[in-house]
């Protein structure tokens, strides 16, 4: 089964809230909310891949330093199975715009379960919400 | 520059101690300790490398259910990108033994920071020794 790698990014605001994006029509799970970022090109390190795709999805510029390691999910999708490392970041420039996705929205630590999200992203979900203010 | 994917297991004992194994002579960062695991094969997933690992390096039998995620690394050597998912686990069937390493140690929280460990593991370590008993 086929591997996929891919870097997701939780920013976090100043009062502590998280960017969740909402997929886009006629993707796979389309409508779910999910962390913004995308898959690894070869030999692209996870940091790198965020970089290219916060700027590609958001419109913003991140430097790969400001981005730290929060926790990863390993799940098996019917085809594929997913490797995804999530990780932080409180810096940027610019303001995030949706340029690939249906919506965002900033979301308190206590308002991340009334958002449905693809199956592997739960316990990312679970992880924000317990540790979300150390970070 | 290449990507380096190596998953990586922190045996957990009944008293919460975690299994370091020291790197053997010749090989790079030779005496280092580290979390037991290895380089995932061409589509392999993070938990089928740590069963075919365990087994390689400790003689034991993992499930690879029982495989649960704690955190992980994203480290840029020399010549390479290294990206390491841990996982935890607490149940094995088999006594561990060194096949491939020069040495085991069962290490608790506090005493984790007395093992020298690669740049990469720093983090993991220090996760570890912040957030054990919640494992």
């Amino acid at each position: 089964m086929p591997l996929l790698l891919v870097a997701a990014a939780a920013l976090i605001d100043p009062h502590d809230r998280v960017l969740l994006a909402q997929r886009p029509k006629g993707k796979s799970l389309a409508g779910l909310w999910e962390f913004p970022g995308g898959k690894m090109e070869a030999d692209e390190s996870p940091e790198q891949a965020l970089v290219r795709e916060l700027k590609e999805e958001l419109a913003i510029s991140v430097d790969a330093g400001a981005l730290f390691p929060i926790a990863f999910t390993s799940h098996r999708y019917e085809t594929f199975h997913l490797l995804m490392p999530l990780f932080g970041c409180r810096e940027w420039q610019g303001t995030v715009q949706a340029l690939e996705h249906q919506a965002l929205a900033w979301v308190e630590a206590a308002a991340l379960d009334g958002f449905a999200v693809p199956p592997a992203d739960r316990p990312l979900i679970a992880a924000l919400k317990r540790r979300l203010p150390e970070f």
